[in-house]
């Protein structure tokens, strides 16, 4: 749980599925907090039962914008953000979240692990692909004691998988996430403010412009 | 690297495979500290190009003797080890500690992962078996950079996983590993010293027993 448009539009779309949610956001040294306390809004907003915050150290191995003192990449077209893995690309970024959300689903006795990935959008991210979740649930379904004999299956969640930015602003929208408590930018002034100008202020700024959907 | 007789043997025979070794052990909030002055003093004695602790805190979802107040299970024979999945069980954390060895691979561009589980003496581990590491295999493989097209493909060796505790004290002995610098105990005094009695200083002892072989 990011406080951003995707983890909030699954959160809010596991609610509608008539799951009890127990939403998780990581503390990982990224260079802003404020992704923490949209996080923790937008889960109290929504009805989380339980919001925890992991705190995990990414920065011990370094080799990415969002954890290092590397500048945030601004004003780019799409072209230059598909063209190769983008500097924000955080190492085994997703596996590391997936992993702690499959430990805590393990304490909890959850068979449901649900996270906001979308290989539309983010296509330079390799953890980000359907064949890499699917993997990654194989291998869940082995790690735990919820994988063993005569437990229920585990299963990964993308309900955002295949849609466009677009898309998921008019799933939100339908939903009723309340998009003014989420946060985007990777770069935001001091007084939260998002920049306007990194990937995600641009993409998201884009989904609401194609889905007609004024972003409040 | 936990400083304990399998990832030290692992590391030394990683070192006579002529691999560069990069050593990474984990800040959980485990009880004692003393096993990551064990695994420094190990990974130094054995080679390694560099040694990192990564901190992470498995508190978050509690849920084990060792993280929680839960007081370690003394005395216990074998069969009472092998009944269920003991309390020492961290949930995931096989899981958790491949994800972070996985981003420092990223990093570092390597495409060997090298883990000291077995499958014989702790078989109470779902996260120990072999069919759970051939399935992080194949998930680490789409998770990262390392995976894509074009790069080496990422291995996970895993040179204990069907030896018994003597075969793994008869490696190590042959490897020449010092074995007075390692340490096992689950439940040490707070001079460090191991308490005998816990599963993993039972199982320790009988390894050495069984190898013929004096544990120094």
């Amino acid at each position: 749980m990011s406080g951003g448009l995707d983890s909030t539009t699954c959160l809010a779309w596991a609610r509608q599925e008539g799951f009890a949610c127990y939403a998780l956001s990581f503390d990982y040294g990224q260079r802003h907090s404020i992704e923490l306390e949209a996080a923790r809004r937008t889960a109290e907003a929504l009805g989380a039962v339980e919001h925890r915050v992991a705190k995990i150290d990414l920065r011990v191995f370094g080799h990415s914008a969002l954890t290092d003192d590397i500048d945030v990449p601004k004003h780019r077209d799409e072209s230059a953000m598909n063209a190769a893995i983008p500097i924000t690309y955080v190492p085994a970024r997703n596996t590391i979240f997936l992993s702690f959300a499959l430990a805590w689903a393990e304490v909890l006795e959850a068979a449901d692990i649900i996270i906001g990935v979308n290989a539309l959008d983010y296509s330079g991210y390799p953890d980000c692909r359907p064949e890499y979740i699917a993997a990654y649930e194989a291998m869940a379904n082995l790690a735990t004691q919820v994988g063993v004999e005569g437990r229920t299956k585990l299963k990964i969640h993308t309900p955002l998988l295949h849609l466009s930015k677009a898309d998921i602003v008019k799933l939100g929208a339908e939903l009723g996430v309340p998009f003014g408590l989420t946060h985007s930018c990777y770069d935001p002034t001091p007084a939260g403010k998002p920049c306007g100008a990194c990937d995600s202020c641009l993409l998201r700024a884009k989904g609401f412009r194609e889905a007609g959907i004024a972003d409040l």
